[in-house]
């Protein structure tokens, strides 16, 4: 009997043995290590209650594939090696949760802090918190601070670095966009005054940038009525310090998730990631072999190895947890059983050792689902199972639904 | 042997022989009639070339659940029986592809008219053609028109109600939403030059609603650069008759298509609103009806019928086909087979002919999935099966899966 097996990993190929050699990004690295010489740090405000999606969890609590949306943005500023440090500011009754979610997921980078009754002063919080401990003794305070929200996962090391490097020459940056919508002014009674032409305003982002002494002395300088309404540090550095703040205009990813269909986005936008690294792994015989290349053809995958049985499914498994392979995303296994045609005993038993596999894999993040292909010697009848297994794998691997582990489903 | 199937559609509960008494929102529509005693009619403009979403197809024309993003938009005005007639502008090279859309989804009250080189010559053409035929010969005129973006999909009768008794009274009504970001002035070049005070602005969304005189007469009215670089129909109305549009806060639904992200969170609203009625259709048995019973209360699911075998999930399929009803949405079938543990013996047969029936069935839109559940006699076994029976429904009515057809998925 021979197997394949396909499987699918969060944004690099596996290949057993080689989990830690193959890390994403390791180039992009080394460029952010020459150019950035000094201290930066972040500030995550996540204080907010989330009204506006329409969900009682505030939006960067959400989860989706069994993370919060918070820890999607924190390992974004984790994996920038040049980042030494990242506050996360959040309300007081959050932060147990927070703290749980820091512990976790293994984010090591992190210091977490409580926040003020409005953004101005949970960001204030934050900056402070980079300069001292609560013991009162010092930490290596940072050059450049940069401000981001909880709430945009999608931020990229190039933009982190275009906005560092921009603030520390200039004292201050911002992301901006283009206006999507026309921005007019209301009279108090409720009608059109008149339109801004679009042109000329642009939309104000995250991520921000400063150099720490510019944004510290600005909110030492601030009025109470800027702590308490204000919502934009651009603004204050230009107020208190006349820094005019360098923008620079960010990516549509930089978004807000605001509402509950951004959740939705967001959880598509990794998904899409995701199933972009998947991993053909091919049993022994030719026909396996064949199968493997079909595979990787078709769905543009990425790497390969052998595997003989289900039992070799658990051994991978073994090797991902050791690995922790799964710690941040669900890691998809699909086993390909060939299946000669008058070979259809054991099925029942197969199916029960499946379910149990899965069932166990599934408490380590890891989705397990099987195919069954009719190994035809009919050509016609193999291409169509053969295109039915693509079709069956793409959609396993791109939806990654947790209901579906552990079944054998017939290409 | 017996069987239940969970039946789920579109917008309402399915009861074979009831398909055309339950439509949904009619009492909403009498409400509209009653106080609409004019003639209404919409243009949509979806000249868009969509290079923002990333995507080489304009994003109205960008396909979910089988069906593209335009034919969502005319669907929910098609459904508001007080708008008599829908404009539909688009591009010269995508009007073969536009009168197919309105064919294959028997769209009915759309007249589909090519654009101009702009935004506001495409809506003037619009405009223009709800007064004249192409002949020559007049239509009724009608007194007020909305405008609304054809990759908003998501307006609701009430909301368009709002904004055309708002413009027959005013003259023109528009709708906004609140800054989801702090618009901000640049310099030349590229320093913050100032920020707005984000409370005293709006972002003007669409629809908009104005009397035809009104909206006719400020185009009529309108410079050559209004009709080159102007996107804001409220702006025209203002300077060329005077006419201060009422603004109405909509609902954050309201957003537009923009990016391919939002493509992702628009099929998710569908989904979610699909989901929201199933209908579990159980078997003849006692075991059968207590299975109904249980899902209905778990699922939050809506009506009940008997079916008895895979022949009848047959019979439902025609009758499905008959009352077109999987014409605008897939609707999902899933047979549940209750099997008893020594019953072993057809389970090939029926998988096959399961996968029979469910591809001729997607050809007609219609999603047939098999769940096969044992009817053990251990409380704890039925109760652990169950469970996986809701689990596995859920995410299948949820995710419609087209690659997961004719599965006889375990529970």
């Amino acid at each position: 009997m021979n197997h394949a097996t396909i499987m699918c990993d969060m944004d690099r190929p596996i290949e057993p043995g080689h989990f830690s050699t193959c890390e994403a990004g390791l180039e992009k690295h080394i460029v952010g290590c020459c150019s950035v010489d000094f201290p930066v740090a972040a500030v995550l405000p996540a204080g907010g209650s989330g009204e506006r999606t329409g969900l009682s969890t505030p939006k960067q609590f959400c989860t989706f594939l069994n993370r919060p949306l918070i820890s999607y943005t924190i390992q974004t500023f984790e994996r920038v090696p040049w980042i030494q440090s990242i506050v996360v500011v959040v309300a007081k009754e959050s932060l147990d949760l927070m703290m749980d979610i820091v512990h976790r997921f293994h984010h090591t980078k992190v210091l977490v802090v409580h926040g003020g009754s409005t953004r101005h002063r949970s960001i204030f919080n934050g900056v402070c918190a980079l300069s001292k401990r609560e013991d009162g003794t010092a930490l290596v305070k940072p050059k450049v601070v940069i401000i981001h929200d909880a709430v945009r996962p999608f931020v990229e090391e190039d933009f982190l670095l275009k906005i560092t490097m921009a603030a520390k020459e200039q004292g201050a940056a911002g992301a901006i966009r283009p206006l999507v919508s026309t921005v007019i002014a209301a009279t108090s009674e409720g009608y059109l005054d008149h339109s801004l032409e679009r042109t000329k305003y642009k939309a104000s982002e995250m991520p921000q940038g400063f150099l720490y002494d510019v944004i510290y002395k600005a909110y030492l300088s601030c009025s109470e009525s800027d702590f308490e309404f204000g919502t934009e540090c651009l603004h204050l550095v230009l107020r208190y310090c006349g820094t005019n703040a360098k923008l620079i205009e960010g990516p549509p990813t930089l978004w807000k998730v605001t509402y509950k269909r951004d959740l939705a986005a967001a959880e598509s936008i990794v998904k899409g990631t995701l199933s972009e690294s998947a991993c053909v792994v091919a049993g022994g015989s030719k026909r396996a072999a064949e199968l493997a290349r079909v595979l990787q053809k078709s769905m543009g995958v990425l790497g390969m190895m052998n595997i003989h049985s289900l039992s070799e499914v658990e051994k991978t498994l073994s090797m991902l947890e050791d690995a922790d392979r799964a710690l941040l995303h669900p890691v998809v296994i699909i086993w390909v059983h060939l299946k000669s045609l008058e070979d259809d005993s054991s099925v029942n038993e197969e199916r029960a050792a499946m379910m149990d596999l899965a069932s166990g894999a599934k408490l380590r993040n890891v989705l397990v689902y099987g195919i069954q292909l009719h190994h035809s010697k009919e050509a016609q009848l193999w291409e169509r199972s053969v295109e039915r297994l693509t079709e069956i794998s793409s959609a396993l691997i791109r939806d990654r639904t947790p209901a579906l582990i552990g079944q054998l489903l017939q290409a």
